[in-house]
């Protein structure tokens, strides 16, 4: 290996190089979604290196990352610090099978807490789907192309040692180089760093249950009367059918009404590209594809822009991307009375989510709407007091679910704007009686074992405690 | 000023809103050329507002920068640190005015040693050509387009506080955002950020001059005897007549033989982006752009690719571009015997010049070649001991004199590659004997006056000083 040509022999010599020690801290990021193979990979081979004790830092833990609990039962991993953590990980975690306690940040949070030094990577693994010798590396090229690398640009700028892991060598210098030669010090070659079925979904699709239909056309409609749906707007919206409705009757509109938007921003799906292919919006601000569609718009359009995590939402950034955004449309598992929302636990209190970029749009949109049926598998959506508290109540304007909408009580401008609008606006206790009304009062479990993860907010501080459930 | 809007009132409220104080060191770059007119602006109003002791940390003091010598002999500015001087500031440093010492560094020192903590920027000016309202700004949209804004990538990364300066204002978001959001903490609009007729030539022109194109001549033959022009080769040469003439030669070369080289690079010329769209070269890595030519392949053309300084040549990255480069052509104003050159002084001992990427290409390249005339102003180019060591012996392979070539004594292998190719191989002893044939032996003049400059090597050591000429 010399500066021209880093190429490492093998995972083993790239390890080793890399001077990790036990108890350090390796990073990953989850661009390939659930076909990701590069942190299995890298962990069983820290395993066969005899390493302990390390703490695995990534943006998120998905189903396909599973194997990390055998390393947890061998005291090869101690610790996680991710902003989202699948179920079949997740709920393992509640139950204990980790002695020390997960670290759930935002999306935002994450590279904030590089940058203001609260969290420190050793070693990043960086999966490219192409690279050069010199690490230039991108997610566009090659045969596992996932699009956007921007969660593991923010490793590559504070991590102290970077390995870029690729199954595809392209000549030097090559181009985009998303993540460029100056971060890295080794370059890896595999078969194959993911299941390119798995990396991203095919088209995702909207919605057709009529329940999440009936929502999206009234969080559309709520849209359009809180004035903001006007020339240049900006909006986010998540992969979920019904959000993705919303995002299709919002083109609706602004076709209708001859209205081009700034940008849309978040994980990009083909939906959104839908929309910026035919002119509605000028600008996609990409930090995550969701889909085939997102990929190829990336490659080919100068205006669909990656940009890294801390772009997208860092707090301790000059600015993100979420504080110019004018809409966002998010889920919930839980809600409660003071509009606070939960997405990290399930109503058992097992851990089944994390925040991902929840809290940072929530906190930076002028308009932040919640979108979710009244009742999930039979249980009220509204609570007393949510399991976790993800995003704080007084980021939320405004819920959305199928018996009508609540309002922040902070927000009595958008109140009066929505009540004229005709949309039926209920009060948040209400709402909660009528599920309950439905569904009957669920007797309330509070997880009280130890404490097994931390929620720490976008700007560092304790938001929240998760506790076993034994 | 908001996280969504940061265009300040004033120059004088951003510096203001800052926190510039006393002694603190403020950053700009040189893309502007000798038309920038950002560097003065700011310096005037420090001045207005009565800010002292202040240092001035660029890539380039050029001509059009004489105010600073007023703002010097004022006590508004009291250290520079840079990695070229202009002789029209360049005189009056050596002949005293200013009573601390510059700090020479290269381009790739300069990004380094902020890496490393050497040097600090508490607040970065950055000139962009064209900038939204959150500070994504690049120097390629706008009526002063300079193309590449490499250079103050570093500040924008290192800086405590980043201010972008432009005059031409785009709705959120801008693209390309060569610097983005997330590094800039205000916005001031300006009238005129330059003199569009002086920011960037017209095509830079090979020479014509006989001496210059036989040196080329020799220089390419050079190249090609070492065996390194080959498929896949990679390049850099200046934007000196002779260096285009190499370039040239270089292309009829590649031309003739179907060979297709990898990438040019450093400061890029029409002349490269002629050879780049014929396709002899695939890739263009640009640091900056030298002629109108440049800016226009770098907007239209992927694979002309914008780098930052640090990317472009940081000892201190994983690795950088000049680690890459097989062959350099390089200039010099002294050449000793032990092959060190010296583009720092004249030969009076007057500061005209500096390093700007001489030394980092001639450490990085597998061939570095100086080609400069055997006279020079009517006085040998070949000197016991160069007034000012810029760039070690040790990283020069080959000098090119229209007298003949001249190898490093370490490169035996080249000289017989040369000597096979029937180049006039001589000692370079024997140049400089025949120089002083020619010119006579100068009266050896040194300066013995306090240091007024101090030359510090890409890593970081004290190269060499720089005293007062009285």
């Amino acid at each position: 290996m010399t500066r021209d040509d880093k190429i490492a022999k093998s995972l083993a010599q790239a390890i080793r190089a890399s001077g990790l020690q036990e108890g350090m801290t390796i990073s990953f990021h989850h661009h390939l979604r659930d076909g990701d193979r590069v942190q299995n990979l890298v962990l069983a081979e820290c395993a066969r290196l005899g390493l302990k004790q390390l703490t695995v830092n990534t943006a998120a833990i998905m189903a396909c990352h599973r194997p990390v609990l055998e390393h947890i039962r061998e005291g090869i991993v101690a610790g996680i610090e991710c902003n989202y953590m699948h179920p079949s990980v997740g709920h393992a975690i509640s139950k204990g099978v980790m002695p020390g306690e997960v670290i759930f940040r935002s999306h935002g949070g994450r590279p904030a807490a590089l940058a203001r030094g609260q969290a420190k990577i050793d070693v990043a693994f960086i999966a490219a789907s192409a690279t050069d010798r010199a690490g230039n590396c991108n997610g566009q090229g090659g045969p596992s192309a996932f699009g956007s690398i921007g969660y593991a640009m923010p490793d590559a700028l504070h991590a102290r040692h970077v390995i870029v892991v690729s199954d595809h060598l392209e000549p030097y210098p090559l181009t985009p180089a998303s993540i460029d030669e100056s971060r890295v010090d080794a370059v890896v070659l595999v078969d194959s760093i993911g299941d390119p079925d798995k990396i991203i979904s095919g088209t995702t699709r909207v919605t057709r249950d009529p329940v999440g239909l009936l929502i999206a056309q009234y969080a559309a409609k709520a849209l359009q009367a809180s004035g903001l749906v006007k020339e240049g707007l900006s909006f986010q919206t998540g992969a979920g059918g019904a959000s993705l409705a919303v995002a299709r009757y919002l083109g609706d509109i602004m076709r209708r009404e001859g209205i081009t938007g700034s940008f849309a921003s978040g994980g990009i799906t083909g939906m959104l590209v839908d929309l910026f292919e035919e002119g509605l919006f000028r600008s996609l601000l990409d930090v995550q594809c969701f889909d085939r569609e997102a990929v190829r718009s990336m490659i080919n359009n100068e205006k669909h822009r990656e940009i890294s995590a801390s772009t997208y939402a860092s707090p301790a950034a000059g600015s993100a991307v979420v504080d110019h955004l004018d809409m966002v449309i998010l889920g919930a598992t839980q809600v409660d009375l003071t509009f606070n929302v939960n997405v990290h636990t399930d109503s058992q209190g097992l851990i089944m989510g994390g925040s991902g970029g929840h809290s940072d749009t929530a906190a930076g949109a002028r308009l932040t709407v919640i979108v979710a049926p009244l009742l999930r598998a039979r249980l009220p959506l509204i609570v007393d007091r949510v399991g976790t508290i993800t995003t704080p109540g007084r980021d939320v304007d405004l819920l959305v679910t199928q018996y009508g909408l609540a309002c922040h009580p902070d927000r009595g401008d958008l109140k009066e704007k929505l009540i004229e609008a005709d949309l039926p606006i209920r009060d948040i206790g209400d709402l909660k009686a009528k599920a309950e009304s439905l569904a009957g009062i669920p007797a309330r479990k509070t997880a009280e074992g130890r404490t097994v993860a931390r929620v720490i907010s976008r700007d560092g501080e304790l938001l929240d405690r998760i506790r076993a459930v034994c």
